[in-house]
């Protein structure tokens, strides 16, 4: 154990070059004004024998430069950081002539743009993690415009998706004695139900029956990287509000045989494209499992941030809607009704139906055309249950018309599920949602 | 400050991660008797559903085979999980017709073997970076009698070389209030001067004028990767016996203006070609700086371990010795000649100059042909000194014939110093070192 | 530095321990339902066998009765857990036949109340210190109405007065880093100028320019005893608002030469009377010393809590009010007078020497009678400077007509101030306080 | 969680705080050179002021000097330090005139003498409880030949018992991942069964049937005050060298069905007649019955070390022995006999029995004779079999003539079992030693 806080110290360390540079005025150490040169240099022999103290050099300039100044870097990299299509050809030739393990890899590496040793060099300055993860952050933003800015960001995910493998990430829980300067991130970079103020966040993380767990990365001290809001309830929950909601019923664990799932938000915009939510929630059920051995079901309530959008679009031209149905199109982009039982409940009878569908039928590129649907459904969950008025927010009804989604996971079920679903795209679900998407087609 | 220790709890779970594999008896958990089989799922859709699953039992099932099995497995990583050889093809027509920046880098991904992604993925198993650097241990003494194995050792060095990239090394201080169990570990890597016992560990760990630091990873738990003895000294030392003296007088590093690197041991067989000690010495120098200002010098005291290898073998040809160098030759192989005044006095004469050459002349591919002096003057250092009956120990008698070198670290010249040595195979040293060898040559 | 981590380990179990005891619910344990027989057996040899087990039983049946029964179990304390008076009578007899070392030791072995072993042993159950302080809390707020319960109050003083020796107490920096669980009392501690909200407590402790410190105890989890607000500023501030601001501009700690001491609060009711400020603030001077050394001042703003009372109560018959401060008096009691400025200059006129006059000559039981003054006089402190509408809040114009006090903290008068003041009851102040005395008693 | 580790950073504080005065060279700053100039001033009015510095100084000072004078300083503070007899002998005035709570009380404070104000002074500076525990010890070596100051050591007694009081303790276990120096102490410490050196060491800590725990004090880093050993086995042991053993099985806990506790050290002899063994073992008792569910006898394995002593005393006197018991009297003190299985077989038969008289019967000062007895049967401990040849040692044949002894704790007779040792001196024991016992009185 205290080999442990042995080991734990060492992260001090880390977090200690980590504000080091943070501290830093830009261009503070910077011997050479000309990045690109610096850039060179931290490539070639000369990075040997002084990579920390050009990385650090580098980064620090690179902070200090205008947006249009970090993009003409960022295409200096693409167009002078490449391979060396000498070599890379001589390799092909090689490997033409003997096509064999050795000549494989030589034009693996041949083939390698000198921009990722580049990455990984900068990563040697104190703080180099952090600022690679926001320089991505800031490439993303460009990409679109600069489309040639893409083969830069594909090194860029080469070498994060490595670097943030799961096995080098450390799940934590976040409670009331989690520092300040965590919880406030929570509250930033929650991105399914806003957390309005430190009270609320209380709420959800400090009594017996809410928890909320997030991966962290050694090299990125204070920053989560993913978190999962979870509550225990006493059933599978149909709405969102009675989890929100400021005054309710604390439970005690052990009253709870269910484990809400009703959050999940990434939190750096740098590390787009790397998949954390699926190991986070698996480790979460273990960890529940182990700790609460009563709580039988692991569960989401999840929004459906496609189904408006779809409705409202072409994409529903696939479906052939019917008369009702095109009638309820209508309806439900009025603004209120919602509060209007009967016509609440006329809408729901037509749109449940409309809503198992979407699940069940709808793709886009083969996959689910919802994305949360995509999420849970690849990481092996089963389509639980189609939730009608249950999330009455603004958000809810103009995204999904009140609609939200238990999708459950069945531990043993995870790998036939995520199976069905990844070679043959087929949707697991319940008989339930079935006879609702049955009761459409056949209607 | 309580941040960082929020951070430092994240090593329990990872350190929790580790051992828990460790526990585990071989198979335990392994459901699928075939690890062929097991990386195919691993690296298959599968995988991405339940791969911390799959990479434990892949990983427990390795650790019950025999090694021939080990060596089998390995052979079909080398056999069956390289590139798909048709996309590569394809890419490379591609890119043949038209070589742009998308085309390199789908030569680059259509290249890397799928042996990359299973390491990646075995990774996500709880202990798997200590397993994987294990693994790569035993493939390294495999790999002469089994060249094919090459293939597959160049993924395990292109992913280790990345994940132990040195933003993630943390540097420790190891001293009499270390852990036991790491302590232990010091004792048993320890690659110079041995260490006999827990005493002799302490003198060199616990007095004033004594330290020692370590680089450690975040996910290998206990395991120092490389580390150094640093001794603070009046003045350059010219022997190794009384820094290692059972009783000697302790300075209180006020006193001190030189601190002395008299050890490095890189500590894990599988982190081979992986190169650290240019960051420790370094980072241990900057720390050194700031923290006793007095510390003017930074210099090794090294030992020669290539002096007697190349003066007994047929290399020694290219120095054409002379008579009297041939009558040392002789001597030098006798035993006990260092404790005879007389002798050892007219042998210092002929081999201090042969020895200047040596340092100064001798080339392995064309770098210095001593591994010691690569080492230190590729790292910027320069060449200080030559110390005649500096070790005479038996180890230090039969390697070096009891010589032993001062390389200095001097801030400001290590870049320059780099440079003329990476470019042009310059030998940076003192006029003293040069006038040597000139008395040799101009004899 | 680990041995600090294995020995800061430590902290966990007593947490643990602290945490366990209030996770109970009342009674759960308890055995026996009668608190005096509980208490009865503690302090036999009943309670050498089983301590904790009947510490534990009492505090939880404590905990659970109606605040009337504590009243009584006090009374009982005081009534049946007195020393032995036979003994003591014994003693006395002893010691006055031959009154030594020994027999005096005797007597006070003797007159010690078995309360005071009961409550040694009471601290025996995990969480008892807490348990403790809670109930002399709930004791202070009865001994006006039952004032027999002194005795027992003089009990707990003397032994929580040994436990929380500064010798056991540890200094904290308190910033956005610390767990919201020790920030929240932070907020609800502050008892000089109110922390309005988490944003309020934020420019509080992060900016570079600010500090916080508080004490803390190993056996009272999360629960700071004492804190002090710092800021840094570039001369002795004369006024409070430009120190609390929302929007200001942040000094960097180099640009300040003062730290100005402007909010001293303690937390623990439980403790009166055991006086932790003066630790506290001198080991926050000694610690920025250290760090910051160009700071030169280290000075308080402070409050005038008895200075309208004074005035406006029989007391300030002591210095004969002349005609113009009695037609002052009435002035200060309107209110809005501080945005009339030229009402506020003629009252400043007036008033500034009579809180000379009641700094430097009023006294209560022989101290000044400013609590305020009488604590950082005592301390060692000069009175610097009164400061003339320096808290225009509605607080500080009811007890202090918007005055507000430097109290310089020079570290080599210290000691010299302190005797003065506590020999001689001499003010140390400056020429510029003592000139506006002279003011008034020469006018 | 991070709250524990925001609160475990105190440690430092106070570590580096006791660390400080450690490296002070004496009097390096101390100002006054008077020690008893120096303790007046502390408990004057100027020790408000200037505690911290002034009892720094006082340590400095005692630190420096000679034996003799630290005699001469406590012999000091026995003639100047007690209380103020004038006032003393008007509240005894009085109390016997009215001799109520308020009169008791102000009996004890005035006899309480100045020293005890001068200890707890003594302990505000950096390191103050360390040093003090350190002049208690040095104090007690002198109590023989200087009965007088054992009124100064009642002070120390009667501060320290209070200090160290159960409720700040908290138990660590010791394993092979504590730090050495923590190690060292350990091994230096342990007054049973001497540990040779660290192989010997880890095998008592490192193996999985094997703990060790000690108790730690928040204020003296790195010092445990007590520890015990604990061995698992498949049954109560009836000898020790199978547990010492170099070389033996090793268990699983889950095979093991008994904790032995084989060694219990006290470590501080500065906190002589301070128990901490008692409130030791029950917690170590109450976290493997939480740990290990199996685990069904908690158990020692003793020695006796007060047997032969009394045999060979007059004490024995008292049992009368027969003729057989002379002679075996007589072959006890020679030695070897233990590796004569005939010799060693007649000896026991008439060793045992006497050895059940000794422990039932004998008595010094109404408790058992042996210590060991008196400590484990007032702790609530059963005797529960008295083991032939147990202890083959030199000191084990010396002391106990190869006897060692099991005491049983069970929880539930713990409290029954030391009401009959506590108030009838009622030694709880086996049918078996009864029966022995019985087999000698009857004969």
């Amino acid at each position: 154990m205290s080999s442990m806080t042995f080991m734990s110290d060492l992260f001090s360390t880390i977090a200690d070059r980590g504000r080091a540079l943070l501290d830093l005025k830009p261009g503070h150490h910077a011997v050479d004004r000309d990045i690109g040169g610096l850039a060179e240099a931290l490539v070639s022999s000369r990075g040997e024998a002084s990579g920390v103290a050009l990385a650090r050099s580098l980064l620090e300039l690179y902070e200090g430069l205008s947006d249009q100044d970090k993009i003409d870097f960022f295409k200096l990299l693409v167009s002078d950081f490449g391979p060396d299509l000498e070599i890379l050809n001589d390799t092909i030739e090689r490997y033409q002539q003997s096509p064999d393990a050795t000549s494989v890899i030589e034009i693996h590496k041949a083939a390698e743009p000198s921009r990722q040793e580049l990455i990984r060099r900068l990563n040697l300055a104190p703080g180099g993690t952090r600022a690679l993860v926001s320089m991505r952050k800031f490439l993303l933003t460009q990409v679109r415009e600069n489309p040639d800015l893409k083969a830069l960001d594909s090194d860029f995910h080469h070498l994060l998706d490595s670097w943030f493998n799961r096995g080098f990430l450390v799940m934590r829980r976040i409670d009331w004695n989690t520092p300040a300067a965590i919880l406030e991130k929570i509250i930033r970079y929650e991105a399914v139900h806003a957390i309005d103020d430190w009270d609320d966040l209380r709420r959800r993380i400090d009594p017996p029956d809410r928890r909320c767990y997030a991966f962290f990365h050694p090299a990125l001290v204070d920053e989560p990287l993913i978190f999962v809001e979870v509550a225990f309830t006493e059933s599978i929950p149909d709405a969102i509000s009675p989890i929100l909601a400021k005054t309710r019923e604390i439970l005690t664990p052990e009253q709870a045989n269910t484990a809400v799932f009703y959050s999940i938000s990434n939190c750096q915009a740098g590390l787009r494209g790397i998949s954390f939510g699926n190991f986070l929630i698996k480790q979460v059920i273990d960890d529940l499992r182990q700790d609460l051995e009563h709580i039988e079901n692991f569960v989401t309530l999840s929004p459906v941030p496609g189904f408006v959008q779809w409705l409202t679009s072409n994409a529903q031209e696939s479906a052939g809607l019917n008369a009702d149905e095109k009638a309820a199109l209508e309806k439900v982009q009025e603004s209120g009704w919602q509060d209007d039982t009967s016509k609440a409940e006329n809408l729901g009878k037509v749109l449940l139906p409309l809503a198992a569908h979407y699940f069940l039928q709808e793709k886009s590129k083969g996959s689910p055309y919802d994305p949360v649907a995509r999420f849970h459904l690849g990481n092996g969950a089963r389509l639980e249950r189609i939730n009608w008025l249950a999330d009455r927010s603004d958000r809810g009804m103009q995204q999904a018309a009140g609609l939200m989604v238990n999708y459950l996971y069945v531990i043993a079920d995870i790998e036939s599920n995520h199976e069905a679903f990844a070679s043959n795209n087929e949707v697991v679900t319940t008989n339930e949602v079935t006879r609702l998407f049955k009761s459409r087609s056949t209607r």
